[in-house]
């Protein structure tokens, strides 16, 4: 990318990254290359979808997640490693309020320029859930999709205002449900 | 309400339900005024809010539920009276795609038109909860508000097409964590 290019592409994700997190993830790209004073052409030109521009957004807190995932696998504890990656997942998720669906979405879609990032997402949780199943501190009846699934519940339900004051209760009990053991 | 008016206000119903279990509830009142063929007028009259249409299409479940609800009282069971109800709470909302959201604000909302029912609502479910409660079978740390927020969940999980196929594992998961027992 030559440095002028280079330049708009990271004032671009700058910009988006501000009106994601403070409006949420249905903000019109047109928006976005207003804000950012550039033309349509030269937002469509980095980014041809929504999900690519999601994609670049939340690329690098996909990888830290990987990493972490990485990280926790090192935990004696393995339900603790697994609940801990559950409750930072969906604060992340929760961060760009209105991601979530366009997540679930992709994740069924090998087109979606989403798809690798959440497939990654879900191979991470995966890892921690066999963890802790094999060791009999999680239920035995669960996948990643299914893990997929209660993160991207609860992130909904922490995007709902009524809702926000039980949050972290409502993440208690759902974890627990998963930490029924075998 | 004249007679003609009634006939109206039942005909806007039935296209409004077609509609709304059609196409989701975020159908704009506009179609379904075009789609009755009646005026906007005509519409706005009888359901001067999006939350009155919806409260005018829900009451009769709404008001079954109640019934329902009054009927598992009378099961020894109560934790089965409880999963069996949440069970038609969240195939009631699901059947009327986008439901979710408006309810879950309308539940803090005295102002909207759908605030009583969703109280209602709650109220059943309180009481289903405390009856398992009290016989240890169900978490207490659990209040209606929890079990509404876990309803609504429920039924947002099952309105994105990818977790339709889990949909039904994914309650069970809820489920038994509401049943965890004291």
């Amino acid at each position: 990318m030559r440095a002028d290019a280079k330049k708009n592409y990271d004032h671009l994700l700058a910009v988006a990254r501000d009106l994601f997190t403070g409006e949420g993830a249905d903000v019109s790209l047109r928006d976005v290359a207003r804000q950012a004073g550039v033309g349509d052409g030269t937002l469509y030109r980095h980014f041809p979808t929504r999900e690519a521009l999601l994609e670049a957004l939340l690329r690098s807190n996909f990888d830290a997640f990987g990493q972490r995932a990485a990280d926790l696998e090192a935990w004696d504890d393995t339900g603790s490693a697994l609940v801990t990656w559950l409750k930072e997942a969906v604060a992340m998720t929760h961060a760009y309020r209105g991601i979530i669906a366009p997540m679930v979405a992709a994740i069924a879609d090998e087109s979606s320029a989403l798809h690798a990032s959440c497939v990654t997402l879900r191979t991470a949780g995966t890892r921690l859930l066999k963890r802790a199943q094999a060791e009999g501190v999680a239920r035995q009846d669960m996948d990643g999709n299914d893990l997929f699934a209660l993160i991207s519940a609860l992130a909904w339900l922490a995007d709902q205002p009524p809702l926000v004051p039980r949050a972290d209760h409502l993440f208690e009990i759902i974890s627990d449900a998963i930490l029924r053991g075998g």
